[in-house]
């Protein structure tokens, strides 16, 4: 099945074999899993490890495909490469006169918690810890590893839980009378053993295995078994990993951290992971083995500890650190074993680390030579760009969360808790600080949602139109919080047993998804403080150094980054952020103003064409004004606005006091309005009356914007500016629908200039949202200029998934039962949504070969979709604001590794 | 642009034409029109025909295209042939001393009313009609001529309305004092000529043009912008034309009928078009042109008459109408006129028939050795054997229309109104007809649908719920009639100004969408008459006819035609009909009988796994049955059964009573039945948690549907029949999904049979309707047997178009605009839902070469998609069991179209 040995020794020829995997496109740690290659590599470099061999994740995938037995032939290879080990230890494998104990851990691509990780000991047996005790002389010791085995071997590979054997322990803890571990003589280990045998029978029916091939072999099996178990599963899926790179086994011999005090074991980072510096940082613990770093039961010591303890071992550790950094480029997290003075390195691996101290890193290994400014770029993750943007508690100062919801929009929100979007909008005018906490938002709470630091809902998922609208504004979000009662009719709601008032302070994390009670601190991020000038920029390092990756990264990539903006102070702040245009601005959310929404009303309900006319004619003045300010601060670049897009119910009154208010506006009756809301109600309305259908059959409405638009920009270029409206057109799915909007978009637009006696640039373009369009994309390509991929409803449509109704309720299911790896609204799907994508963007790039193509739905700021959308060859992604620099970044990343 | 000369003259080469055509795929009268290439065969028959040529339609083209302008050459080329016409006819064109006069008519490739239609007489001024005079003597005639020409010209060419110059003639009668047009003097119809110009040159600003030539181009230009106009337009979109055809100009010398009692005109079938017998058929009128006939001013006799009048001339008639027939292998549809005793044939075209008639003609023309079977199957139309399938009314006693609606489900239906499901089904138990009347109809009427004769709704498209249903029980229905004020509360309606109370009868055409006051007689179509066995096969001559096209057309084709039957019932009609299969059953609406729904509504509103598994136990009973009854009508034939597809909350009851019935089984309060039923709701339920999707989350439910089927299954294999069961999955989008329904579809059938000794011989297969499901088909291939592309759902989310939202609201609008041609939901739109389909065929195929695909969308039943789906290679349609024949012969046609 696969092209490579079961088996390869730590002293393999790693080139020869790297060069190889490379013709299949694969790495060395596709094939032997990151621990394996790294031990390889350190083995290579000459650092001291611990000698032992991989069994390849290809072996893995034989297992799992084959269900769950291990391919012929792998035990001869683990054979073989036991005698090969045994020649470089000088000890023997089950021989009690000169026994070779071993390891045997898990080790995938990525490192991934869930999987089996380690057993230590291996290969003991009554015989061997008889040996082991004439060869070393110290009973307590070889004990010890006897009965850490036998439990590591029970719970870990035959999963029999570990508490029966800590019971064990306890017993004869309790027998001898001593409470700490180290206390316990020698024949009560011994003791120890006996009973965790016992165990160890009565749960699984027979004897504890004594023959160590036999237990190398289970122990292989449960490594590969791991592989597939849930909590690995889950975490595949929540970290994005696909389901079929398989786990290596990394089979090494047992070096002791606990054989006295000059043994010990330590982890360590080469450079501070919370903030980046460059110190050594970690723990060192004497006279112990790993597991007791981890479990806890002791206390270790700072590294830095080391130095006075055993000089030489820590500089020669230090020297080591400095070479893995030199080698990996890159900061590491390494494992060390220090046996009777002797240092051995038992693992390195990429530290994992957080934003703060990613940007520092790669600025600083930049600095020191050790990366170009492509490596740094390659050392920041998109996504945890967020953390810098986002105001931010003070972690010091954040109390315990007395409910989690879904976060939905990153970021820190305090204030006094408003049921109503009318209460907000109220207190945020007097000055107050309010999180706006409903069932669910609609179109309607847009101005309160826009009037509150945060938004906090019972209902709905990442995309419902609270998580939706919160990111669009920037606006700290949680969503779906069910752990919420509200009792609405008494302005209150209980969470966690506490019950809070309308006025109470709340404080959500939109990051997390934590509900706090109180009124718990935040600040904006530094890098937002600079960019709104309420910092110097020489005062913040993280900003210098965020700024030089951004940097490197705008010379880096290919793809354009624009913004979703419907402000202007959004536009100003993408901009800041580093947007080169606005590649979608809705005209919806403008319609909600008071004065507005009654117009709209009007011109909606209206009963003929000179009615409609003359409510347009009162919108248009508002509307020229908003486009006035986005072009304004958008001067010199491409502005996109999306004509109206969403069915017209969603701006009908739908409380008899508003309807009686448009009632007396319009000269109905109460009935009469009532009557046509609900005349207006749609089954399906993701799929009804909206987008460019209202254009065909209210061309008045598309009229009056697109006058708007054209007003605003031609008085702004008289004005000297340089606005650059790109007209465009929603939902489209057949040609007509498209002709007839373009060619009344000219008429108004050259009417427009003509009146005003100049000349703007401008485009007309249309979204491609619809599957349809994508199928037919030649011929939409060539009436119109430019393509932008409205990937929110496409996924809707292709899957035929309402994001309001799928998210809540069957989504989750479906990536626990790994239907799903990921919500496709969340993470473009590739193979479905992509496909029609990649189809319509070929078509329309054939037929009319200057269009300008790209995405604006909310996958233009997620970084897998930003590589995506770079490897189909779009002109530019489009995003909320503050996701503008992941945006960058992922598109530089994609770049790097997919160049154009 | 064209690779043709503008202008051909009748006596062309038509067989070099022809071949020159063939090359590019194009017929004779894609370049000549209709007319104009039967002018030219009859002319090359040797048949007496006027002489003349013919602008090709490449040249309207070329106006249209180039904004409505002739191309250069074209008056050059049309100058040369009226040359060459003035040869043949040995007259002059604008020549006083022997003028040669014309007639111009329009001539698209189909027949099409709307277009311009004709000038006569063109050439005439005064100058020519003073010529005339003398060379006639017949004062009266030239000045009937003239003043017909300048009416017309003025009309048809210049657009001027027609009743100025009616006013003109009516002037002059009342002068003189007489109210027959054949009784005013020449003195009298000079003056009218002249009032006539008067009105000319007032309307239009200028003189009546008296230059021939001028007369002509402005003729010809008028006849190719007609082409454009919106009538012609509408009747393009309405006949599903596509519009860049063009239409030819047919310029032939003027015969004149209307000069004297030796002269004459008619219009004639070769054979009867109600009935199809083999008799002359039409109208004859003495001393008259043209218009005459058509526009009824005088009473015209029957053809036959003519014998007597005109023996000799009748015996050249019918001799030359045999010759057409012998030559065009069809009946024809023929004008002609006589001149002074020489008969002229004016056009011949295949004539229009009903179904009846269509059939009759089509046995006879077979039977005479003029066509073979694939000849008698391309003349039939499958659309129209609509009206030979459905009772139909006695159009004798049929009363007029109180209210038209949408014709929704063809099929005439009388009974007493009601207006619940209820009601329909109480009075149907006491063997009452009854109408159900609803504002629109839900799941829920589903029992009382069924009770009724015919379904009549206020609100609603061809594919809202009523119609859809209707179709699918071949139940008479008319939905969307506006006309009708429902008043639910007192249980009457008006309609037309009258009221109708329930229990008073009406009437229903679901061909033409009237409703009549009353109980009109209606009765089964001898068709089904026959196949029902109340009428003996050789009683019905329509039925042997019937039968013998379609035997014919089953030799033919090579797509499969299976049905969608929900019950025994419908399945064996379909049986009856032809069909070799069931391609879709449906399960949801088992669900809705008294004891059922209670049970299912328990099994989807319980609390727990036990809970529902007890539900769906008493359910499985249910279940068994309905698919033993389906399995056994369709021995030995294989039958899709669709697992459960729609929304849940659809089955959940709204009314407090029914959620009061329903909390008192469950045992919850009414309040949490209400909140459940609250939850259950969606925005969108077309995208919502339904189809597989249960499958995925309810297992039970699937589960318990599959054991139904394999249960009926291993029932009736031990009782000697031959059950094939196809398990289809619906509503695919992902792999995943069909990955979990597919693994325990296989293990329910696997222990079912097992448990019942036997094997049953069955397939598991999905639906394809989602665009997602195309796109990743070979995927999905991989995993099943059968694609059964679902194109009702595949179009709802390929256009974004929610059937239910969209047909009432915009879809009238596009068609009007000229946006789209044809409802998607009736006729599959090729180029985006039909370019989905192509392409998941193609990638299932190749992914899979065995599988098995079909469609069972509506479109299954409506010829073109029919022939699109031959096209693409399906191995079967599936379509309602009355649309079985029409599938049948329009699978036959398409394979004679493109055979595989």
């Amino acid at each position: 099945m696969s092209n490579y040995d079961y088996v390869y020794m730590f002293d393999c020829d790693t080139e020869a074999l790297a060069a190889k995997l490379a013709e299949e496109s694969r790495e060395l740690k596709d094939l032997l899993g990151g621990k394996g290659s790294n031990l390889c590599l350190m083995t290579g470099n000459g650092i001291p490890v611990p000698q032992g061999f991989v069994v390849t994740t290809d072996v893995c995938n034989e297992y799992v495909e084959g269900g769950h037995k291990l391919p012929d032939g792998l035990e001869d290879a683990v054979g073989q490469a036991i005698g090969r080990l045994e020649e470089i230890a000088g000890k023997k494998f089950g021989d009690p006169g000169n026994p070779l104990l071993l390891s045997v851990r898990s080790g995938a691509k990525f490192s991934m918690p869930g999987m089996m990780d380690t057993v230590l000991n291996l290969g003991m047996n009554d015989e061997v810890a008889a040996g082991m005790v004439k060869l070393f002389g110290d009973e307590r010791f070889v004990y010890d590893a006897y009965r850490r085995f036998v439990m590591m071997f029970g719970d870990v590979v035959m999963g029999v839980e570990r508490s029966k054997f800590d019971e064990c322990f306890n017993k004869v803890k309790a027998e001898e009378g001593v409470s700490d571990d180290t206390k316990v003589s020698a024949a009560g280990l011994k003791k120890v053993v006996e009973l965790e045998k016992e165990v160890y029978r009565a749960e699984l029916g027979e004897d504890f295995p004594s023959d160590p091939m036999e237990q190398l072999m289970d122990g292989v099996r449960a490594v590969f078994g791991s592989w597939d178990n849930p909590r690995a599963i889950s975490y595949r899926n929540i970290h994005k990993l696909p389901h079929d790179l398989g786990t290596a086994v990394n089979v090494q011999m047992m070096v002791f951290g606990n054989m006295g005090d000059d043994c010990g074991t330590g982890v360590a980072f080469t450079r501070d992971p919370a903030t980046g510096e460059k110190v050594m940082y970690g723990d060192y613990l004497v006279n112990a083995q790993g597991e007791d770093v981890v479990a806890g039961t002791r206390t270790p010591v700072a590294i830095s500890e080391l130095e006075d303890a055993m000089p030489e071992i820590y500089a020669e550790f230090v020297d080591i650190c400095d070479s893995l950094e030199d080698f990996y480029r890159n900061m590491q997290d390494v494992e060390f074993t220090v046996e009777k003075g002797k240092l051995w390195m038992l693992q390195t691996s990429d530290g994992k680390r957080t934003a703060a101290a990613a940007i520092k890193i790669a600025n600083d290994l930049h600095e020191e030579g050790l990366i170009d400014k492509a490596g740094a770029v390659k050392l920041v993750e998109p996504d945890q760009l967020d953390q810098l943007l986002h105001p931010q508690f003070d972690i010091s100062k954040k109390p315990e969360a007395v409910g989690t919801g879904v976060a939905a929009s990153p970021g820190a929100a305090a204030g006094k808790v408003v049921f109503t979007a009318e209460h907000a909008v109220e207190a945020a005018a007097e000055g107050e600080r309010v999180v706006l906490v409903r069932h669910e938002t609609s179109p309607e709470d847009i101005a309160g949602m826009a009037a509150a630091q945060g938004i906090l809902t019972v209902f709905g998922g990442k995309t419902s139109h609270a998580a939706v609208v919160g990111r669009q504004m920037g606006k700290p979000c949680v969503v779906g919080c069910g752990a919420i009662e509200l009792d609405f009719a008494n302005a209150r709601f209980t969470i966690g047993g506490q019950t809070v008032q309308e006025g109470d302070y709340i404080s959500i994390d939109g990051a997390s998804g934590e509900v706090m009670l109180g009124d718990v601190e935040t600040a904006d991020s530094e890098i937002i403080a600079v960019r709104k000038g309420n910092m110097k920029p020489e005062e913040s390092a993280v900003y210098t150094q965020f700024t030089n990756i951004m940097d490197w990264a705008d010379d880096i990539r290919t793809m354009g980054v624009r913004t979703n903006a419907d402000t202007p102070d959004d536009a100003a702040l993408a901009v800041a952020l580093g947007a080169e245009g606005i590649g979608l601005t809705r005209t919806e959310h403008m319609f909600f103003g008071e004065d507005r929404i009654i117009n709209f009303q009007r011109m909606i309900t209206s009963d003929s064409d000179e009615e409609m006319q003359a409510a347009a004619d009162v919108l248009e003045q508002y509307q020229k004004d908003d486009f006035y300010g986005i072009l304004k601060a958008m001067d010199g670049m491409p502005v996109i606005i999306r004509l109206l897009d969403p069915p017209l119910h969603e701006f009908l009154p739908h409380d008899p006091e508003d309807q009686a208010e448009l009632a007396e506006m319009t000269g109905k009756t109460p009935a009469q309005v009532a009557d046509l809301v609900e005349n207006m109600k749609e089954s399906n309305p993701m799929l009804g009356h909206r987008g460019c259908r209202l254009g065909v059959t209210f061309p008045i409405i598309y009229k009056m914007q697109i006058r708007a638009i054209f007003d605003a920009a031609c008085q702004l270029k008289k004005e000297g500016f340089n606005p650059i409206p790109e007209v465009m057109i929603p939902l489209v799915s057949l040609e007509g629908e498209l002709r007839i909007c373009t060619e009344y978009t000219k008429d108004v637009a050259a009417e427009v200039m003509a009146e005003a006696g100049v000349e703007v640039d401008y485009m007309i373009g249309t979204m491609i949202e619809l599957p349809r369009a994508c199928m037919v994309a030649d011929n939409i390509a060539k009436m119109t200029e430019f393509f932008s991929f409205g990937t929110n409803d496409l996924t809707q449509t292709a899957f035929g998934f309402s994001r309001d109704d799928v998210e809540g309720k069957f989504i989750p299911a479906y990536i626990a039962q790994g239907v799903l790896q990921i919500s496709p609204f969340e993470s473009i799907d590739i193979n479905g949504v992509g496909a029609l994508l990649a189809h319509g963007t070929k078509l329309g790039r054939e037929a009319n070969p200057n269009l300008e193509v790209g995405i604006c739905g909310e996958h233009g700021g997620e970084p897998k979709s930003v590589e995506f959308c770079h490897n189909v060859g779009l002109d530019y992604v489009s995003c909320s604001p503050l996701r503008v620099p992941i945006a960058r970044l992922a598109a530089a990343r994609a770049e790097l590794a997919n160049p154009r």
